[in-house]
């Protein structure tokens, strides 16, 4: 049922592509497109664009990037002996947010997921195992960032088990009650794995 | 805080101002635009360029079309003596769904909101007189289908108004209980409009 021209009909079903985005979001996305002025229909264009053209994955730490090397693997500020393994960019956001961290990243993009047929060569496994076994490398500390979920549970095991025959400590985040929550809404497994976790005071 | 390479950041942006799409949503959307093969990437903004240059209004209706009148304009088998005048192109596709109206359209692209500062000329209800006013006319009834609420309800009112010196009717759309709803979840404001609407069997 095309009752909207061709090229408008093209625009809502690129839309509609996207994840997370209806049928009926698509159109009202499409006809913003059509509402905005010339110039700025073009920058948007533009941007998709450039955007794939530019950004490519860092060659140390897969995170994305403009150039060769991140931002983070190329500053000397960073402490080159910690490597945080996340298994998307914008976990790397997250962990930048907090302060804290001072170390550089490992960015699988995925994790294992024998249900979506994800396998140990469809993320970037390979290239953190390099890292480690690399002759000069300075890496001491493999902290497992991946999420608190079945999946990315069996990815940290499965890369730890991986890493056993390097001189590194592989470590994952620590579970617990999340900062400013109550203990009546915590979870049971979550209130589990904060007590196993406790720590001497 | 650009964590990101400058390209992504700016289709971050460019995601984030449509409407109902937050920084978070955006980022998601950006990051698949990434991981799309690089011709579908380049489809996407070709058809944001394209719907851009060849969507215009219909010189009669005002509905988008891609050639000078639109497709229920330029057909013979509909009735011209009728107008359905709507607030936005995706109301034509509503009613066209209901395979039920055969007249044209007038598509007024917004309604008036005083709050918003949209006044009469800046949708189109000047193209309408002008429709009904024209010499060779062949319009007998205008249906005011803006949307039953309060600034549809004053839009209607408001060319009802204009059109009061020419010889067409003005009708609006029904009120009353959608088809199969429940009488117990009709809010007062709609039982109200279908008591006052009621007719004889």
């Amino acid at each position: 049922m095309a009752f909207f021209p061709a090229s408008l009909e093209n625009l809502i079903d690129k839309f509609a592509s996207l994840p997370g985005i209806g049928r009926k979001s698509a159109q009202r996305l499409a006809f913003h497109i059509l509402s905005l002025p010339e110039g700025e229909a073009e920058g948007f264009a533009n941007a998709i664009l450039e955007a794939k053209a530019h950004v490519n994955c860092c060659k140390v730490c897969q995170n994305l990037t403009e150039g060769e090397v991140c931002s983070v693997c190329a500053s000397n500020r960073r402490d080159k002996s910690t490597v945080c393994v996340v298994s998307e960019p914008r976990d790397v956001l997250s962990i930048e947010r907090s302060h804290e961290y001072n170390g550089v990243y490992h960015v699988l993009h995925g994790v294992l997921s024998p249900i979506s047929h994800v396998g140990p060569d469809d993320i970037r496994i390979t290239e953190l195992v390099k890292r480690v076994s690399d002759a000069d490398s300075e890496i001491s500390e493999i902290i497992m960032a991946t999420n608190p979920d079945t999946e990315g549970d069996a990815t940290a095991m499965y890369i730890s088990r991986l890493l056993k025959p390097f001189d590194v400590k592989v470590t994952r985040l620590a579970y617990g009650i999340p900062v400013g929550s109550n203990l009546e809404f915590a979870d049971e497994a979550t209130l589990l794995r904060a007590i196993e976790g406790r720590i001497e005071l």
